[in-house]
């Protein structure tokens, strides 16, 4: 069948970081102005809302309802879409599908999460009711998971955590250059070491912080979209893909079925190889994340992906970029809001408009992973410069 | 552009009302379960989770990965959608367009929710989360925002209580005749008037329980259902709309602008007149609505819908059946459950399977209104026999 072209007309994100006197909406009504003035003040025919545990934060339900309030739109088609920490791929799915559908024309994507004024304890409660039932009574959390998977990678392929040291340098590095980012500094490898261990053998340097923050982006059919931008950003590809909830049961934890096949799905769907993405956001919850990610999206083979960082290929100025916004680790991971985020970054990349950080050279297409959980399910992104 | 069709092509639902022993997710998983049967086994391609706060129930985030998970689904496209109340007809819109858009061909569509092993005084809280900030903090509660609504109707229009006695009665009547209603017990005029008054000038009588349950529909582009079912219904019509979220902002208490501009959507999207219409499945929170959306649908001119219950219209016998399965006030309402439910009914009701209660004539049209809140957000669907 013949689709809809849609494409991304203009993108908003507040800072993210600690917000102490701000509220989820604040956020959320920050980065949605910003993204409708991107678009030359483009009204929407709908919101989709992607924000994990409002409920569990601010004792909000509904809050894609009280954001449509709050932005003053009537007779929308308005919804909340939530993945845990991929929400942020499903709620541009949904908009993306319900374009292409021919029920609406444009759509509002607006992310976030208000997490900071939770203590790390009641943040690590809060994350925790994602794990299944079973492996949660064991008291594994998602920081235990990667440090399992990080020890079996590292037995497997005989590395140690150098690796895991380069992409938190790298990451922090890319951090550096964007204003938005929770952290914007650069680090060594000594202050890697440095950090204190989580974990074994993760370190503080190797996870994200907790964040808050929103980012927002607009979509629109193409036709539409050349009204409001010159340089509108073309949805090729889009598609989401699970993998088993309970993650003792997959058969091997270094290939994640959700990434490898949302992937290869959005792949298909744009009609292009992986030689022709040059550019890749995806979810380093832990640096290990990074590695593995790579691998089971098929960028490097398995036992790879650890030395893209440790060559600089994945450095912004590198051959192949991967999170040149910083990424989880240093731009930060207000659950929400981050799959928008990579959305916001992939189009300021492909339109040059990323200042220090910008990348070398625009690439035919790039590339977000939004992952929720410990990978049970991920929503892939293939994004084209539409001009 | 030339839309996909699609249909309906499985049910499933628990019965609801009072299930101590069991979580949301194993209502879930049984509401799925019949749905799969129910299609002959049909194994989707998606999952459209409609939950509207587990957070805040059972302490869990993630329900739609959780119960991915449950039901062993791998390599699926999948997501929870949430819009308070409406959250089934949000989640249906989410899967129809997914399949519309093409890129997946079928979708299980769930919703549910457990709330009766919270006090009703918790109950009262987590609901209470859904008003806006503003109107909270004036304590107002949506059974009083009822409450209002009613007194305001009743003198603009000069009438008593009887016509919301009459709405009762009816739908336990069609409740009685639902084995998988809550309340399947008949009411007489005389039952109401003894029900104790909750928030003047309505009674217990006036409102839904709170009640557990799921329901779950399968929908699939209609040349590949037949092969799944003989009797597919196509969803031919379906929007979303909103209104303010803040329910004093608006300029008429009685016209709710998110149920009239989405059925008028949904109606012009199937190329259908309200005549076509024969069967209707609203959000009877209150019996109030019932009557107010009767009229903010168009199906009854303002000052004119508190007949039709009056005058036997609305009866499953009448000639022009509203809420045959009782509806929320005696089927009950698991809110993530209710508008996936009101799928189920009208699927039962055009393939001539609704027993008792069925309607005496299958229309050519029938509707569902799934109502988010106190009317900020409503999705509208229009079903018709596609044999």
């Amino acid at each position: 069948m013949k689709r809809r072209r849609i494409a991304i007309v203009g993108v908003g994100m507040t800072r993210f970081g600690k917000h102490r006197d701000r509220s989820l909406m604040d956020l959320l009504v920050e980065a949605s102005m910003e993204a409708i003035r991107d678009s030359r003040g483009a009204e929407p025919d709908s919101l989709f809302v992607s924000v994990m545990a409002s409920e569990l934060y601010e004792n909000i339900t509904g809050p894609a309802n009280t954001l449509a309030g709050l932005l003053g739109f009537r007779d929308k088609v308005v919804m909340r879409v939530e993945n845990t920490s991929g929400s942020g791929g499903a709620a541009i799915f949904a908009a993306w599908t319900a374009i292409a559908s021919g029920v609406v024309d444009s759509a509002l994507v607006v992310g976030g999460e208000k997490m900071t004024h939770k203590s790390t304890a009641e943040n690590a409660a809060i994350i925790a009711t994602l794990v299944s039932d079973y492996e949660r009574s064991t008291g594994i959390t998602l920081p235990s998971y990667a440090a399992l998977m990080a020890r079996y990678y590292m037995s497997k392929y005989g590395i140690d955590t150098e690796p895991l040291a380069h992409v938190a340098v790298k990451n922090h590095l890319h951090g550096s250059m964007n204003p938005k980012a929770h952290f914007q500094k650069r680090i060594t490898l000594e202050d890697y070491y440095n950090s204190r261990v989580v974990a074994e053998p993760l370190r503080v340097m190797d996870y994200t912080p907790i964040s808050d923050g929103a980012a927002a982006v607009m979509l629109m059919e193409l036709d539409k979209a050349l009204s409001y931008t010159d340089k509108p950003v073309l949805i090729t590809g889009i598609s989401g893909a699970t993998d088993t909830h309970v993650v003792h049961e997959r058969s091997d934890l270094l290939d994640i079925m959700a990434v490898r096949r949302s992937t290869e799905k959005a792949l298909a769907m744009a009609g292009r190889n992986r030689t022709d993405v040059g550019l890749v956001e995806l979810h380093d919850m832990a640096t290990i994340l990074e590695i593995v990610e790579l691998e089971s999206m098929g960028f490097y083979k398995p036992g790879e992906g650890w030395r893209a960082a440790v060559e600089g290929e994945t450095r912004y100025d590198g051959s192949f970029p991967v999170n040149t916004s910083g990424g989880l680790k240093s731009k930060g991971h207000p659950i929400g809001a981050t799959g928008v985020a990579q959305a916001y970054e992939i189009a300021l990349q492909l339109r040059g408009l990323a200042g220090e950080r910008q990348v070398r050279e625009i690439p035919d297409a790039a590339m977000s992973m939004s992952m929720g959980g410990f990978g049970n399910n991920a929503y892939t992104i293939v994004y084209e410069p539409g001009w």
